[in-house]
C-alpha cells in the first residue's frame, strides 16, 4: 500500500512517522548542558523497505523520520539546548546521502514524498535556528556527498576537517542523472550564495571540493586540522550558544507517544478523527475543539505538557497528514471538518498570545506553523466544510484558508440542534503562521486589495455567520441547507474524477501566489524540476543512471536536450 | 529533425522563426494613427505540422511565430502606435487556445519548446507595455478558452462582450489533464490577483465564467453590451493612448529579412556565424564586432535601420538561439565566442547610452534585454570562451555572464598575432539588461557580497586581462595557453556525456539565484510542473486525456496522487 513496487521491512503495511528515541536505530542523541550532539550512525540493516542496505551513513525515509523526531524533541524536551552538533558516528564518512538502491527501486510516488519530507526536515532545522535560537553546527569528518552535504547545508555553520581527503560534493548529476533535490541546488545559490559558475563546477565534479577552495567558494565556513578539531568545535559551540535566546534553564515536556486507534477505514486520535471513504476517494479529518478551558498559567501549561490541547492537536494533525501522504495515495481530497466550541478555541489562542514570551508557547506556535505549512504542501485537494457545531476559529480557521475551497452552511440544519456555523478571526491569523512564501494565509488570499485584509482585521473577534464570512471573502461559498448536500457531493465527485497529476500541478501553482522565498523555491522550482527528472528515462529507465549505478554498466542516455 | 514524431508541413525540415507580414496566414495587422488592430483570424489549413487543423482560432507554434513577429514590428516599424487592439476575426470565438490535436501528437521536446516560446511571446506583449508604453487592449467577442484566455491575460485591459454566452475559461485541467501553462495559472494569481479559491473554481469549470462574475472575480476588466462595444473600445483606446510616452510622430525602421546561408554544419549570418560540431554535440556561436564606428547621430542610426550593428546582431542572435532550440535537440552546449575590436563595441554602447531617450535606442536596448533573457532560458549548457581577438565588452560581455561557465585565455597564443583576450564592463552591464528574476546578470552573480558588485562597477571602462577578470570574479577560470586546449576539450566532452535532462534541471536552478518575479515564476514553478505533467500517463498516455480528447472515449486515469 505504501509503495507498490517495494515491500516494507518487518512485515509492516504502512510507513509510520512516529519515532521513539529509546528505539532510534540511526541516531544517537546526547545532551550536555546547552549543547546537544546528534550523532548519525546509520544501521545498515535498519532499512524502511526490503532490498537494500544503508551503507556509509546513507539514508532512507526511516532515517529521516528519526532525524525529524530528534529535532522536535530538542525543541520541546530540551528547551535549554542552544546548539546542536551534527556529527557522524562513522570514521572518514559524514554521510553518503540518500541511498541510491532505495531510490532506484522506489516508485515515483515514494521518491516524490521522500524528497518532500526530507526537505521539510531540513527546513525544520533552519526554523529551529531562526525561530527558537537552536543553532546547528555541522562537523564534517570525511565525505559529505549528495544528501549528506544537503544535510550540512541546513546547518548554521559548516566545519570541514582539513585532512587532504575530506570533501563536500553534490555528485547527483554526474553519477545518477538526478538533481541534488533535497534543497541542495537552492541552498547553494540562495543560502550559501555560491557564485553560479562555481556552483556549476561544484555540482558537476563527482569528487567534490575540499580544503581552502571549499571555504573560498563559500561551500563550508571553515576548515580545521584534525588535531585542532575538538577545540575548534567547542569554541564555535560556545559562540553560537552565546547568541541564543533560549531559556537558560528550562524543564522540558515529554512528547509522549500519540494514541491512535486504527481500523479499516478510520483512525481515531485523541483530538482528531480521520475517516476514509474509499469509493469516493476522500479522507475526512475532523478536528475536535478543547474539552476544557485553558490552564491558569504558563506553569500549568508546562504541567499539562503533551496533553495541552493545542500541542496535542498539532501533533495528531501532523501525523494524520503524513500518514495520508505516504500511505493513502488513492485519496483525492482531504476534507477538514471541526466540532466544538469556537469560544474555547479562541480562549486557547488568547492564552498563547498572553504567554508568547514563554518558551513552550513559542514552540507550540512554531509547531503549528510547520504543521500548517505541511498541509499547504500536501498534494491532495484540500476542502474545508464549515458546518453547524464547528469551531473554525483562530488557529483552526487557518485550515479554512489553507484549503483550495471552503464551503459554509447558512443557518441551522433542518432537524438539527447544533448552533449555526460560525467563523472567527483572531490576532493569530495575521502573521503567526506564515506560509512558505513568507505571507500569512490571509495576506496571500487578499493579494489583490490590501483593504480586504484590513476589513478582515477589523472583523477579528467577531462571530461571523456564513453570509458575513462570504462577504469578507473568508470562504468560497456560503450555501443553504437545501443546496448543501448536492453541491458538496457534486463538487467532491468531480474533484475525484480529474487527473490526479493535473490537480497536483494546479494546486501547487494556485496555493502560492505572490512572493517566493528560498523555502518556496525549494518546493516549487527545485522540486518540480526534480519530479520531472524522476520520470525521465535518463534517470529511471532500465538503462538510466539510477538503475545502472553500481552495476558496472554505464548508463545509456537519450542525448536530446528538451 | 525538428520533431521526431511529426512531419513539418510543405516538406520543410526545420522550424523557421522568421516571418514576413506580407505572408501572414493567421493575423491581420492594420495601423490607424496611434492605434493598431491585431486581428487573429487563423487559417485552419496553415499548420506548422501535418495532421491537424487549426479550427476556432486555435494555434500552433506557427501562429505564435507570426504573433511574436507582429509585436516586434509594431515596436520598430510603427513607433507612433500606442495601443494594440487584440481582436478576433471570427464570429463568436476569440480563441480556442493551443490546438489540442497538435499537442496530442507532439513530442515532449516540442511541447516544452512550444510552451517556452509562447510564454516568451506573451511576456513580450507585457514588456511592450511596461518598457515602451505600447499598451494592449484585448476585446473578447465570444469564447476565450485556455490559451485564448492566456493570450488575453497578457493584455493591459480585458474587455468581454456581455451577451449571455461570451466567457473566459481555463478548461485545461478538466478537459485535457494538463495545466494552463502559457503563464495562465501564474497570471491569474500574480497579475490578475484572483483569490486563490476562486481561481480554483475558475480553473476547474470547463464552461468558464462570464458577465458580472468575470469582473467581480477580476478575470476581466469590464463587460460591455455588444451594442456599445465599438464605442467602448474606442474610448479605452483613447485612454490608454493618453498614458503612453511613445513618440507622437516617428518614422519607423523596416525589419528587413535576415541574411542567412545555411550549409550542413553551419549557418552564416551577417554578424554571427554558427558552427555545428555534431559528433561533439556543440554549437559554436561567434559574434562579430562592428565593422565601423557608430553613426554620427540618432537620425543616422534611424537611417541605418535594421543594418545598425547592435540591432542586426540582436536579431541574428535571437534567430540563431531559436533555431538551435527548436531544430537541434542533440546540441548539448552552445559555445559563445566573439571576434572584433572591443573599443568599437563599447563605442556602440556609449552611443546608445547617449541616445537613450530616442525611441529607437530604447527599442534596441529592449530587444537585447529580451534576447539575453531568451539565452538565459535556453536549455543547453552555455559556455563562453574569451580568447585573443575577442570583443566581449559591454553588451557582449553579458553573454559571458549568461553562461554557465566561462574560460578566458591568459596572454597571447603561441604563433598567433591576435591581441590578448580582454573583458570590459560598461554602464550597460549594471541594469540595462535585467534577467527574468529582475536583477542584472552581475547582481545575480554577486549575490553573496555586494562589494563584489561595487568592485566590478569601479572597474567599468578598464580593459581587463584574464587574470584581472578572474580576480574580479567575472570569469570562471583564466587559463594559460598550455592548459587551454585540453581543459576546454575535457570539459566539453564531459558536459556532453552527462544526462541531457539532468543538465536542464541543474541549469534551470543555478542560473536564477535570488528573487523571483511573475516572469521567473512562469518559467520555474508553472513550467516545471507542466513539463512534469507533460510526461504523465494521465495526460499523454494512450488512455490519457490529451490522447483521448475528441475521440468520444473518456480518459482512464491512474488515480494515485503523487
Amino acid at each position: 500500500m505504501a509503495d507498490a513496487e517495494r515491500k516494507l521491512n518487518n512485515g509492516k503495511s504502512r510507513i509510520d512517522f512516529q519515532a521513539d528515541p529509546s528505539k532510534y536505530r540511526h541516531w544517537k542523541l546526547t545532551v550536555d548542558g546547552d549543547v546537544a550532539t546528534l550523532l548519525m550512525d546509520v544501521d545498515e540493516k535498519g532499512t524502511l523497505f526490503e532490498g537494500y542496505e544503508l551503507k556509509l551513513n546513507s539514508y532512507d525515509l526511516g532515517v529521516d523520520i528519526e532525524l525529524a523526531d530528534a529535532i522536535e524533541r530538542l525543541r520541546f524536551e530540551h528547551p535549554q539546548v542552544k546548539v546542536i552538533l551534527l556529527r557522524s558516528g562513522k570514521p572518514r564518512v559524514f554521510c553518503a546521502g540518500a541511498n541510491i538502491r532505495m531510490l532506484a527501486g522506489a516508485s515515483h510516488a515514494h521518491k516524490v514524498n521522500f524528497c518532500k519530507f526530507t526537505n521539510e526536515t531540513r527546513n525544520g532545522i533552519e526554523d529551529a535556528s531562526e525561530a527558537s535560537g537552536l543553532f546547528t553546527i555541522c562537523v564534517i569528518n570525511g565525505t559529505a556527498a549528495g544528501g549528506g552535504y544537503e544535510l550540512a547545508l541546513a546547518a548554521d555553520h559548516i566545519m570541514l576537517i582539513d585532512d587532504g581527503s575530506s570533501a563536500v560534493s553534490l555528485p547527483e548529476l554526474p553519477l545518477l542523472a538526478v538533481l541534488p533535490g533535497t534543497g541542495g541546488l537552492t541552498r547553494v545559490t540562495d543560502k550559501r550564495k555560491v557564485r553560479r559558475d562555481r556552483a556549476d563546477v561544484f555540482c558537476t565534479t563527482e569528487e567534490g571540493i575540499k580544503g581552502k577552495r571549499a571555504v573560498d567558494w563559500r561551500l563550508v565556513d571553515e576548515v580545521v586540522p584534525a588535531s585542532k578539531l575538538e577545540e575548534a568545535v567547542a569554541k564555535r559551540a560556545r559562540e553560537f550558544a552565546a547568541k541564543s535566546q533560549r531559556p537558560p534553564t528550562g524543564k522540558g515536556i515529554l512528547l509522549r507517544p500519540l494514541t491512535r486507534e486504527r481500523s479499516a477505514d478510520a483512525v481515531e486520535y485523541s483530538t482528531i478523527a480521520v475517516e476514509f471513504d474509499r469509493p469516493a476517494r476522500l479522507a475526512t479529518v475532523t478536528l475536535r475543539g478543547p474539552q476544557a478551558e485553558p490552564p491558569a498559567s504558563a506553569e500549568a501549561m508546562v504541567e499539562q505538557g503533551a496533553e495541552f490541547w493545542p500541542l496535542k492537536l498539532a501533533r495528531e494533525l501532523d501525523d494524520a497528514i503524513l500518514d495520508i501522504r505516504a500511505n493513502e495515495f488513492d485519496v483525492a481530497a482531504i476534507v477538514f471538518k471541526s466540532s466544538g466550541d469556537p469560544a474555547q478555541v479562541l480562549a486557547y489562542d488568547q492564552f498563547l498570545d498572553a504567554n508568547k514570551e514563554h518558551w513552550l508557547a513559542r514552540e507550540i506556535r512554531g509547531f503549528w506553523k510547520r504543521v500548517l505549512k505541511r498541509v499547504d504542501l500536501t498534494s491532495r485537494s484540500l476542502v474545508a466544510l464549515v458546518e453547524p457545531g464547528s469551531c473554525f476559529a483562530g488557529t483552526l480557521a487557518e485550515l479554512v484558508f489553507a484549503s483550495d475551497r471552503s464551503y459554509m452552511l447558512i443557518g441551522k440544519r433542518d432537524g438539527d440542534n447544533k448552533p449555526p456555523a460560525t467563523l472567527a478571526l483572531a490576532a493569530v491569523n495575521f502573521g503567526a503562521y506564515p506560509m512558505s512564501n513568507g505571507l500569512s494565509r490571509l495576506a496571500s488570499r487578499f493579494l489583490a486589495d490590501p483593504t480586504d485584509l484590513d476589513r478582515a482585521k477589523a472583523a477579528a473577534g467577531e462571530t461571523l455567520d456564513a453570509e458575513a464570512a462570504e462577504r469578507l471573502g473568508l470562504v468560497t461559498f456560503a450555501l443553504d441547507d437545501i443546496d448543501w448536500e448536492d453541491e458538496i457531493r457534486v463538487f467532491l465527485e468531480e474533484r475525484a474524477s480529474f487527473s490526479a497529476d493535473g490537480l497536483t500541478g494546479l494546486e501547487a501553482n494556485l496555493r502560492f501566489g505572490g512572493p517566493e522565498t528560498m523555502e518556496s523555491k525549494i518546493f516549487a522550482r527545485l522540486t518540480a524540476w526534480q519530479n520531472w527528472i524522476f520520470q525521465r528515462p535518463n534517470a529511471v529507465g532500465e538503462e538510466g543512471a539510477l538503475k545502472r549505478y553500481g552495476t558496472g554498466q554505464k548508463p545509456a542516455f537519450d542525448t536530446r536536450r528538451v
